[in-house]
């Protein structure tokens, strides 16, 4: 579906720093458990990926928050361990200790071992869903289709879930650089597919969420996940209207690397909290929109409190094109709803005088 | 004691940016359960704060890394969290799940009624084990004091302990930015006070742990951080020689920072492994000297791989003064000891060269 013919299309001209009449805004995990509504989907579907799994309850999420805000995107329900739960590691949930992998990678022979997946047959769940998704939009928004970066991915694949430090994995990097980079390689090539299988499926827009980039060294940063994901980008296919999709690329705790992610081939980047939101725009000059970049702590504040936040940042970011309001990290199950809609219509209230 | 009479002051020397024979090394968290002496001395003591509130056993752990590697600094034994302890919250270790507080800071009326304390007898068992390790170093080395920051102090008081995101503490800040402040006036006044007993008692340098600030956005760091280290730094004392004693300042996560770090009154910065250390020296002139930044985690790399980094970190710093070598966070307890070994041991073979 092509740009011109969606009635909301704030998010995607700002994503290609054209005009806008407000700021775009959406949130990180909009879709998710601070919402009743989405227990209720949750317990329904019985477990996490069950909930993921189904495009039907997947759709239904996903539409959850934009009925009740004036949200400016919609993003695909899903998790970023897709991938390697496709590739047989056997993902699952643990209560209170997020996700694990029943057969995490130990070694170069394991990697290599590492099947090769098909993501439009063996993730075919989530490509439905991101069908459905943008059948039921009808063109209302834009649908961001995402995926972890492979450094991310990598991570979790070689601890077998979270991690404090990621020891084993920055253990394998360091002294099996090989090793790693050959399962980087196959996360590459098969997140590559993955996305161009979504923005098939009708995704606008593309994020990749390097969650975990920000805990590596300047060098190790560019040579274990930049690398990949700059890869990644060079073999996104056009959308259905023969454009470019633009390609968020969201590494946190990656402040200090602004200016080569921003020679990535990324449109845009997202920011946490950490930085400036002006610095930031001055330090990658006109090359990229900038996502970003409120506290999602800041959601346990007043209203008022949000709200005078909200105005702060956009007065740093002033009147320039290119910039999409969210939040630096994921929206956290404990917000009150009404505090995501006081920051959401904040936006939209206040940034008219910055688009004049 | 005065810097002239330590037989070795490299530490001292690279703090005030004075030439020296090879880089001066020491770990954060050199004393501690990574040494099988560390593990059989806390056996001893029965708990962890018991070690710490036990001057000859504090003695003990400290002296263990010395006599096992060529460090050239000693730290005081003790932990962050004996100032809100002596403040009647109660502090106690749960396994598996780092210190907790009986009693957390819930609101104004809790801050309020927070006694103020005098270190020097309320905190007495920590004046006890510097003046008992400083006696039993004879000059060997100079001892490094320490406090956490009063912002990180602040968080485990509101939190009741560790946390993800320090919702809570961000929440009073936000909110209650009044109450949060008068939490940390007394908290700097107190710090400010512990360590001076501690110079007093014999401490040639004192490191602040801010291990949190980094979790804030600049403005926040700036008002509810730094601004209180600043005080503290402010009302330090000299040592007994009559010079002023040198303070590091260590945000964890503060790469972004580091020129308004430098104009804190610190006379060295404490670095994470995210920066790269020559970048890290531009960006602060010749104001400070730098301390850093190896990964912790390259600790579980082979020995070959960790001689490599420490080349290379010494590499890109070069010949200029004022670089003490450390990681980049503490040594955790899973580390091979011979690991650590290899480590400290490198930084004196490969950088003898950078002080000719």
């Amino acid at each position: 579906m092509a740009n011109t013919e969606l009635k909301n299309d704030r998010f995607l001209r700002a994503l290609r720093r054209e005009p806008v009449d407000v700021t775009p805004v959406w949130m990180m995990r909009q879709a998710g458990r601070y919402l009743p509504e989405y227990r209720a989907s949750r317990a329904k579907a019985g477990d996490f990926m069950s909930l993921c799994k189904n495009p039907q309850l997947a759709c239904e999420v996903t539409m959850q928050p934009l009925e009740r805000y004036p949200l400016d995107a919609a993003i695909l329900f899903s998790d970023i361990l897709t991938i390697p739960d496709a590739m047989g590691l056997g993902l699952y949930f643990s209560e209170g200790e997020g996700p694990k992998f029943k057969r995490p990678l130990n070694n170069l022979a394991d990697i290599e071992a590492l099947p090769m997946i098909d993501p439009l047959d063996d993730l075919s769940y989530v490509m439905d869903a991101v069908s459905v998704i943008h059948k039921e939009l009808a063109g209302r928004m834009p649908l961001i289709g995402f995926s972890g970066s492979p450094w991310t991915l990598a991570t979790y694949m070689i601890e077998g879930g979270g991690s404090k430090d990621f020891r084993k994995a920055k253990q394998l990097m360091l002294d099996q650089p090989e090793a790693m980079h050959l399962l980087l390689e196959k996360l590459a090539i098969t997140v590559a597919a993955y996305l161009n299988g979504q923005i098939q499926a009708g995704a606008e827009t593309v994020q990749i969420f390097d969650t975990w980039g920000g805990l590596l060294t300047t060098s190790g940063y560019e040579e274990f996940s930049l690398q990949y994901m700059r890869k990644i980008i060079q073999q996104l296919k056009p959308g259905a209207d023969g454009k470019k999709v633009p390609v968020i690329v969201f590494t946190k705790g990656g402040g200090l690397w602004l200016e080569t992610m921003a020679d990535s081939g990324a449109d845009c980047l997202g920011l946490d909290w950490t930085i400036d939101i002006d610095v930031a725009r001055k330090r990658v000059g006109s090359k990229v929109a900038l996502q970003g970049n409120m506290d999602p702590t800041m959601l346990y504040a007043s209203p008022k409190r949000i709200r005078e936040e909200v105005k702060n940042i956009l007065s740093k970011y002033g009147s320039g094109t290119g910039h999409i309001f969210n939040l630096g990290h994921g929206i956290t199950p404990e917000v009150k709803p009404e505090n995501a809609g006081a920051f959401i219509e904040a936006v939209h209230e206040f940034s008219a005088i910055y688009h004049q």
